[in-house]
């Protein structure tokens, strides 16, 4: 790779022979401790992925980190999909992650926490089930340490460094949504987002960029550092040194070194990962218990400390509307482990044409992921043009900077998303509504302010006053809407 | 805004084209999360504002952010002059601001705390006076959240992304003196200070800048980025959802979105805002009564924090020397608020001649604003010649980069001054008297070092030894100084 | 120095001129929070010092920070060599430092902490011992802050910004390495490293530099980069302002501004130094005693706070092992101080041809020192070969990225080090043995994996299952590993 530059010394260069691309690469909202962006926002846009790298055991689809959007912000994000008995090498990221799992599929998840004990074990009899219709095998005695079952609507925690690994138990495709954040303190390499893996051969991995794609046209010189790189730690250390540590067989070594595999990142088990664990049914009896197992943040260990919080279920909402739909968030206090990785989420759904009133995050960047439908974004920072004004749909991203107002109304076929936020505890300020900054203001400085009569100030300030965040369309509004 | 291009691409231009601009531009201290900044720290220069905006309630004179003794200290210091009965739009910044009330004029400050209740309340029959003098007026049913009146010598903390606003309720002018720490952690977006209104027209302000002001002739090219930008965050957001989320009329919105407005970002109340308040009288008993409401930092709920310090009373003075002056600090210790923002300040008068003793700060820079009179000022870095040797007179700015040394000695009519500083427990170390460094050291290790007898070093050590940082001139500097 | 120019428009300047350097400059590990380096990870390289200075008491070697390795890891290196009876002049630096004392010599050590009481008294009548075999001398009164001796194996705290000193009261030299994070977050200013003496005319050293070394040939336009700047702070005080806050005579002034002093910055006191300090005799006692002083890390004030942890005996390994060596750490919950700096150290010793086992660090960069013998070294990062893999002996540095994978087997004669890491809590994750990522992942999943029998999968997992981190070698690599 010697004809490698950094990326300063690229733009040096393309700020001098590509002044126009310079000028056209102010759309960048960005944390400032990312001094080489100077991230003029300007304009905003929605994003696909941009590469696929296919494996024996699915799909990977990555939103280019340097994709000036997410670069500014420091984020990288990804769509995993993992095929039936299929499972991802355990591998750790030089950055915290942040997974939602969007209705589909189900699965376990694991994270590998140095120096804790292998605390689920089973003796050589233990008889375990893994689906009803299956035929009863034995586990044999093993020991290893904690797994989660995952499911729709959670939220996982996967702090940096740490090994971890998902695996699809279920009887469809597991989809996973992952937030990488490249730009947190805990991650003092540089902004790249890495990935190492305990084993195969990523670089084996086919893959189907679409390099051309967004208004980047013409970079074709920054295309290496459009891959996210990774590698099996194993492969650089010497065969020798390997097999004495391992005390294992030259051959295996060769295995663990992933040498002619062609499988990917993701491989199949053709029979089923045999897990020590809890049995489908008692995980399902707690499930439809209801019963969530809230820390109270001081009690935990490291060892058994919660990576896992759902936000899918409307019975658990923060906001709730019937007429116009529902939020829910996880953060620091309700998921302590998200002191580690500085990240919190919001899961939201809008019924037909519902609103989320104009709002904006106090202190977080915001990485809006849609799951389900369409809905009219606008996005409003600096500028008297919106820097987004225009659809957002089903598996689209949005990056939505700091301070910056968003609001939503949502199609007819409704909005659902989840957003990820550079903070453990974002904080949100609503423009309109019960919790709006209206409310908070004297009667008399909305009057004097918007140079209106006392009575419209009130009018302003209570005539929305019972709703919280999200409207419910009025019927004029329905109307408009409707074609 | 086509022409824009980032910051570092301009920079990567002007070092071709411009490598005397280049060579000057080395008078640059930083903090070093501002990577696009070596800051070469070689000269350091008095400042004074180079924009004013002028609007219908009064002015802002800025310091500009990308001046770069600022631009490295990460900071942004606007002088705001309220008129009577006016006020500026509530809004929030991108970065946490402290605000210094030198002695003039008196009003009253506010924070808007998503999610935390109105808690002045009124009921349709309340009597309010507002100024002796002035007939009685019925203050209407109104509830919005706490407003604290602010009088001269008041710190008040405003975090980032928080809505706050001023308002001059007294027969004067009322100067507000901001600092902004755009190098904060909690600004995740980029260096630029970034103002967000929730109302009003600020881009119809006329702005009155001098630009070719200090040693940076022959930017013009930067010019864009002296602007602070600013903007109504209604502005931009549909006029059909702004009118459904708000319920209000469209003749509303339109003022809402301020157009047409011609006032600027500070407005006239004619008559006087009308306030739910304790009355002016209730105000000034508990003043006189001098008790000061000291949180301990922990029973204190967000909705209920102490915003707010006054540091100008020299009856209350950390340090003081009847003939040399006083000083007076505001830190984490006594305002718990400030470990939000990170950041703390320092009053201090020098009487006629005084000297504050070189010093300087262990872990933060230092922001100096001259409230009154004038000094010599020496700062002292890595380099044999001071950075800074000169005279510094009121209304100028000068930043003393972390760890470098600074002396004071007042000139004939006093020195009065207010210190902004980049860390919530910024911390001193003397070079001088009773808490000298010297008094810390063993007096064979001075006589060793200096290769001055043991008596000597006892000199060095004890002369001074009662006097802590700030010393009355003696008889010889007093006949110095005088013509 | 008007010939200066920032380092990011040398950089500019290097691309245009000379891309050939740009392209091997990519061996670059990184701190994100290094905006201008984009810190390409393709090689590293044992370091040896650059560059030396010699005063008369004793000799400083410097690796260079803006060594791209050191520079990426935001880290200066320094050894420092004291001579018998000598000190340096205290001072304080712009970043924490951690300092090791390798076996060799001993001293004393003292940090002024600003507004802590001189805690070290004596009274006029006071006979103090020097050493054994020296005439009793008297000391005569004085005080002074606390006084810490120390010897081979301590670690010892500098936290930012505060005045330390070191004295060798030995019968030999006394050789000290210090690692200064100049990328900590408690360094506002710029990643130079920036030393503030409070006396001696640092500017009088002989330098001998060795710029030449290393890849970075055709560099000569950054020489002045490769200075650390350094200067006597009191150098650029006026002449009167100085004496009268002193109280002192012209001539002592002088003195303290060091003129004419052409020692450099460590010193001989040719008595040797008369300290106020619990007799060596005392002190051995308590270290045959051997009990340590941990605090709880919350009884500890800031004046009493413990800045000294030893590391260096192997009675306390944290790991150990009769047949492969043994290690001990040094981190927050050991030596609660390490907070404020937020770094670490590792103390290790491998026995002939032991191996220590493939791991990698979390959270953390490493920076290695090593203090005796050779061993041969691999780093494994992103690339399928390794980032390092060679020998590595005494007195030799190298950075290891966060997150990199790193093995060493020493060589014939053993191998010592210490690792200093850039973190206050630097976590490591094996990757064989007892503690090995391996033992946390199902039995099933290892024989997916690498598509190996259930059988192999359990020998990886269990085979080397009672060794900790440190392998003594097999009789195989024995074998190898003789002549």
């Amino acid at each position: 790779m010697s004809s490698k530059l950094t990326l300063l010394g690229l733009f040096a260069v393309a700020v001098l022979f590509h002044v126009g691309l310079a000028q056209q690469a102010g759309s960048c909202p960005g944390r400032q401790r990312y001094g080489q962006c100077q991230c003029q926002i300007q304009k905003l846009q929605a994003l696909r992925p941009s590469q696929r790298y296919e494996s024996e055991g699915g799909l990977i689809e990555v939103w280019l980190q340097n994709n000036q959007q997410l670069q500014c912000a420091g984020v990288t994000l990804v769509r995993q999909t993992i095929r039936r008995n299929s499972f991802n090498f355990p591998g750790y990221n030089n950055a915290p992650k942040l997974t939602y799992v969007p209705p589909r599929g189900r699965g376990v998840h694991s994270v590998v926490i140095p120096g804790c004990p292998e605390t689920y074990q089973s003796t050589e009899q233990f008889q375990g089930q893994r689906e009803q219709g299956e035929q009863a095998r034995t586990i044999r005695a093993d020991e290893h340490q904690k797994i989660r079952p995952i499911r729709q609507g959670d939220v996982v925690a996967n702090p940096t460094g740490h090994v971890h690994w998902f695996y699809n138990d279920g009887e469809e495709q597991l989809v996973l949504i992952h937030l990488i954040d490249t730009g947190s303190n805990s991650n003092q390499l540089d902004q790249q987002f890495r990935k190492f893996y305990l084993g195969g051969n990523p670089q084996s991995e086919r893959e189907h960029g679409q390099h051309q794609q967004g208004p980047y046209q013409g970079e074709e010189q920054t295309y290496y550092q459009q891959r996210f790189e990774s590698n099996n730690i194993f492969r650089g250390i010497d065969d020798e040194i390997l097999q004495e540590v391992l005390g294992v067989r030259r051959e295996t070594v060769e295995k663990v070194k992933g040498r002619g595999d062609v499988r990917g990142h993701m491989v199949q088990a053709r029979q089923g990962l045999q897990l020590v664990r809890p049995s489908r049914m008692e995980e399902e009896e707690y499930r439809h218990g209801g019963s969530s197992s809230y820390g109270n943040g001081f009690e935990e260990t490291i060892c058994t400390a919660r990576m896992r919080e759902n936000i899918g279920n409307p019975a658990r909402a923060d906001v709730y509307n019937p007429e116009a739909g529902y939020i829910r968030t996880v953060n620091r206090m309700n998921l302590p482990i998200l002191n580690y990785l500085q990240l919190s989420a919001e899961r939201g759904v809008l019924y037909r044409n519902a609103i989320y009133a104009p709002h904006y995050n106090l202190n977080a960047h915001t990485i809006i992921y849609v799951t389900r439908g369409s809905a009219r974004v606008q996005v409003i920072g600096n500028y008297r043009q919106p820097v987004y004004d225009g659809q957002l749909s089903e598996g689209q991203v949005l990056v939505v900077p700091q301070n910056f107002a968003l609001t939503k109304q949502a199609g007819q076929g409704g909005f659902e998303w989840v957003s990820f936020k550079t903070d453990a505890n974002a904080m949100i300020n609503s423009l309109a509504g019960k919790t709006s900054a209206f409310r908070a203001l004297p009667v008399d400085m909305l009057a004097s302010m918007y140079q209106i009569s006392r009575q419209e100030a009130e009018n302003l300030k209570y005539n929305r006053g019972q709703e919280v965040m999200i409207f419910a369309p009025s019927s004029t509004s329905l109307g408009r809407a409707l074609p």
